[in-house]
């Protein structure tokens, strides 16, 4: 735990799935809705400062919100990310892309091309719900 | 194989390792020295389009990648990415990145924050002979 980091200190998430290990967050971004994140409980910076069984139980619930995602919100491409340059404590964005959002097809952290699409927020519970099916339930 | 697809027919690449799976490349970046790409053989557009095992075998040379970056430049941090949707075809960006470079903190795909930091580039060589001592012999 690192007491200025806001990942270890989060103030308001929307989470959708959480164990001991690592939890999944809906990210309230109305240009991205349905934009998760899957955010390490430990104050780790780098991939491969985990174990690879960790690295792996990580990536598991990267893969199972890419998943749950295509399944609900049928995207045209799925975006995955692990930065940290601001916060350097392991997160990964896991983001439904679409032709007509506002940087496709540019990344979502380039100047917009367009206005945003209007697209409305995904049912957080019917995403919990199916992150709980591929994931368990939590501890 | 993808007949318009560039990475199913890349034209110049500079490969540091490669099997039957996926290869990795050395990005000529002068903005970021030491960029690499991991990029899948086949003509895949999602991770999740991937059996597990094909999934961890891609994330083992992403993490291998990475490893070997941290061990050879030090950088400050590691960003690790897959967007796909301009080339929807499976492939990770592991970029080393620096306090001092165009866009640190932020993503270097959004608006630069400053002029290059006009580091030079690495030793080619080396890197590929640390991906082969983590990864193996190519097949």
């Amino acid at each position: 735990m690192a007491t200025d980091c806001e990942l270890c200190n989060p103030v308001t998430e929307s989470v959708l799935w959480q164990d001991a290990f690592c939890r999944v967050t809906l990210v309230d971004d109305s240009d991205y809705p349905g934009y998760c994140r899957v955010i390490l409980e430990r104050h780790v910076s780098e991939m491969t400062d985990l174990s690879a069984p960790e690295r792996a139980r990580l990536m598991d619930a990267v893969f199972a919100a890419e998943a749950v995602l295509r399944e609900v919100l049928a995207p045209d491409k799925i975006n995955l990310a692990s930065l940290g340059n601001v916060v350097a404590h392991l997160h990964w964005h896991v983001i439904p892309r679409y032709r007509d959002d506002r940087h496709f097809p540019k990344a979502i952290w380039a100047k917009p091309s367009r206005p945003p699409s209007g697209r409305g927020a995904p049912d957080a519970d019917r995403l919990a719900r199916a992150l709980k099916r591929r994931l368990g339930s939590p501890d």
